[in-house]
């Protein structure tokens, strides 16, 4: 690649393991010897003190690189990356894991190969966040916005219940982008989970803290996982009570107080348990708003009238209870994924009193 | 792709959207029509009725197909895939999200590919799962296992605080799987969550319901992820009573009865907290196994004796409590992940008699 490209970028193969071979590699390219760096040396042997473990001696290869190399630190995970120059082209190997290999390529790579080219055309991008509505809905009131002939480019991607709108113009469109952002929330009115594009967590975090308001969670097929992805946002111990996961139906009524004959009459998955689930954590762990979870994940339990894929959602605040149902689609991590966006986006519109 | 291989298999860009154009480029390459296929087009429209969402339009896209193509149905996903062949050469177009990529890759690729080749060389194929124990650490007691010059191949896999040790062999080192696997397995010892390969979660289901134990959870840090975790497998209603996120300290408190006397001597983070925090669950959630997590997940709240990545877990059970405390590296979701394989695997082994 070195033969062809202005500058290189590797990534992964530089863990502790035998089949981690990238510096290795490089340095059989250069023709040049691994040696030692002492102060990632130290550093290792610092990590694992802290870590009350020895330190494994292969994990030392970590400290070596290419005899010239410049280390470019890691203050997220073991691995170091490093850049060396191939004759005149310059070559980053960074690390694999994207939440240590993302940090080191904004804070060094990138601007190294800003200065390659400082007359590269002005880039800008816009996102906005949409969740518990599927990705063909969204396309849908995009609209034309996603042509591709268009100057400013508009897509889409989805992940877990999530759909992430990119908008992203270069050169002379890169002025475009912000009319088209604006378009695009217009178009997308109540749909669109966050304008400015962050993660639903910390959107929904940063919603609630505005209005001075309090959320806990009342999780029967989720298992956790609202209040696991609520807990994502650094800073939710501002909003975030705590929550209750309500797995056997006997813990929905003695500490959710489902009233068992509204559990025999209209069975754990349905409008009425799911209210009930959502009155009662507000109510136990004293938040202002509550958001209830109760649906049949799948593979198994599934019957005629209630199948798999069957979700009952509640939010409950000091107006009263609503809820929605969905009937989602695929296996029991989708079906999982796509119920915790969808309480998040229902609590998101009864704050916003949409709903 | 097809001029050169035997077999050209193609996923993603069956989906909805004006950016998926697998189906246009498979009739362009084969110089015929996009026809509809009206057995698609009828479950789309019954999916979407069962949503209670009106069909959008643009996805009838989903139900054309190159003439002549043999539609390979999804049953878990909207996209079908299709199957034509280019000159002599199958080409298979399968839908990106691995969720539904990989069970028609198994069902209808796999099976394929084989008839292709009769006389392929016999695969042999063994997993154990880690959890909780870092890769490097197993990795040096799989030793000269993971050489890379021995004819069954060793290798590791790190994803969320669990690692996958993968063997293979073919041809005449199918046969040394099975010996391999039991030699790794020996050499892991109680750092092998389960020789079987399962999942963390699937094993410790099974573990627990062979053993006839309920468990609980409590937690701080993890939000939910832990219950979120144990309830990814089918089946965890067996096992699993419930769980209460106790993020505030008012929580814990009350809920888990955590006496307010012990948090201020020794603070949220702590041996003692964490210990409570299971017994409580334990008895208020009636369960035999009750785990807590409590640390400080970042990047706020560390200190210099509580610093950031610091968390206490515990398990309790009629004998009393057992804790560990870990140092994580890592961002916040990492220290999370992390926090959660070790609390499965605190479980895993206090069940198992070793903790």
């Amino acid at each position: 690649m070195a033969r062809e490209a202005d500058a290189v970028v590797v990534t992964g193969g530089l863990g502790p393991t035998a089949d981690d071979l990238t510096r290795e590699a490089a340095a059989r390219l250069l023709g040049r010897p691994l040696v030692r760096h002492l102060p990632t040396e130290a550093r290792l042997r610092a990590l694992w003190r802290r870590r009350g473990r020895p330190l494994p001696e292969g994990n030392l290869r970590q400290a070596l690189f290419p005899r010239g190399a410049a280390v470019l630190p890691n203050p997220v995970g073991t691995a170091p990356g490093f850049a060396v120059k191939v004759g005149r082209v310059p070559l980053f190997c960074l690390p694999g894991p994207p939440g240590e290999m993302v940090p080191m390529l904004r804070r060094r790579v990138l601007p190294a190969l800003r200065a390659l080219r400082p007359g590269l055309p002005r880039v800008r991008e816009a996102k906005i966040t949409c969740c518990g509505v599927p990705e063909s809905v969204v396309a849908e009131r995009l609209g034309d916005l996603m042509d591709r002939d268009r100057p400013v480019a508009v897509g889409t991607t989805a992940s877990g219940g999530v759909v992430t709108v990119r908008i992203h113009g270069s050169g002379a469109a890169a002025q475009g982008v912000a009319g088209t952002h604006r378009e695009a929330v217009r178009r997308l009115g109540g749909d669109a989970f966050d304008p400015a594009g962050r993660s639903p967590a910390e959107a929904l975090v940063a919603l609630l803290a505005r209005k001075g308001l309090t959320v806990a969670t009342a999780e029967s097929c989720t298992g956790g996982l609202v209040g696991g992805r609520i807990t994502e946002a650094p800073g939710a111990s501002a909003v975030f009570r705590g929550g209750v996961v309500a797995y056997e139906n006997r813990v929905k009524e003695s500490v959710l107080g489902v009233p068992r004959a509204l559990l025999r009459k209209h069975g754990a998955v349905s409008a009425a348990t799911a209210e009930s689930m959502a009155r009662g954590a507000r109510r136990f762990l004293r938040a202002d708003l509550a958001v209830a979870v109760t649906g049949i994940a799948g593979p198994g339990g599934g019957t005629r009238a209630k199948p798999v894929g069957l979700v009952w959602i509640a939010v409950a605040d000091r107006r009263g209870a609503v809820s929605v149902s969905r009937r989602f689609p695929g296996d029991r991590p989708f079906v999982r994924a796509l119920a915790v966006a969808t309480a998040l986006d229902l609590l998101r519109r009864r704050v916003q009193g949409t709903r």
